[in-house]
């Protein structure tokens, strides 16, 4: 189920895991998601991080290619992400391997949100979907959080959505 | 400059990718991608492509960690892709160690765009810009392409934008 608001103690450690990873980012990082005029508090990045349908999944191959998965994927109300991993596929090979996995969602009006994640892959029966399918579900605990808000100025820039959340 | 049509060496090219790429694909990913009534043909896949602007663009950390950038990346004429690199980000240690990179567009309407791709990466001088940062452009080269349209049935199903294109 979606969560739509968070308690203070989620947003505060949501905060601090933001702020942390902006404080240790790199020059070219700090670049792009150091903007202040586009920075996102907890809140408004768990609310866009949620009311954005698609998430790109990273993990690192055992050989020489990184994956990179489409999936669904959003916070609970404790601020914790819950992700279905199909067996027998690349990314379950990738997380039992190396639980270290990157999610991005994005919108075309410039929003960037990248959450840098540890995936604790439990060993539960699978549970088998109406495809025939085998799944398990894995919890991702957030490492490090970058998050840019839409555009301000230039060309891509949509005044109707100024400030700093859709909700 | 985002182009809009190809010539049908450049179609036929492409296709070819993509057809392959559905024949040798994994059990799981073939679940996904296979779907016969989302697929997308080449010419449908490049438009959607590059009518989406914001892209996901993973390597494959020297760390144990993968990494994820959100970025502007479109397919020219010739049906090829140059990615923008700044120096000094982690994006350049990564492909200059392991080329290897996967690129994934996405619209919440269900569209999922994956490319497996090779970056040649030049000795060229780096151009600064406006704020100071030294990027090149890099050539990237289609390895595998996967490609699926959006929803055709269930709630997040839009059929005003039924077909496979959005041109």
């Amino acid at each position: 189920m979606t969560a739509t608001s968070w308690t203070r103690e989620t947003l505060d450690r949501i905060q601090e895991i933001m702020d942390a990873s902006l404080r240790t980012a790199g020059t070219v990082q700090r670049s792009f998601f150091g903007k202040e005029e586009r920075r996102l508090d907890a809140q408004a990045f768990l609310r866009t991080w949620n009311g954005i349908y698609m998430c790109a999944a990273a993990t690192q191959g055992s050989g020489p290619w990184p994956h990179l998965a489409g999936i669904k994927l959003e916070f609970d109300a404790e601020g914790e992400l819950s992700m279905l991993l199909y067996q027998g596929g690349a990314r379950e090979a990738d997380l039992r391997a190396n639980p270290r996995t990157v999610l991005q969602k994005q919108d075309d009006d410039g929003t960037v949100l990248t959450v840098y994640a540890r995936a604790e892959v439990p060993d539960d029966e699978p549970v088998i979907d109406r495809r025939g399918r085998a799944h398990i579900q894995v919890r991702l605990v957030p490492v490090r959080i970058y998050a840019m808000g839409p555009y301000v100025s230039g060309p891509l820039s949509r005044p109707d959505r100024a400030g700093n959340g859709r909700a």
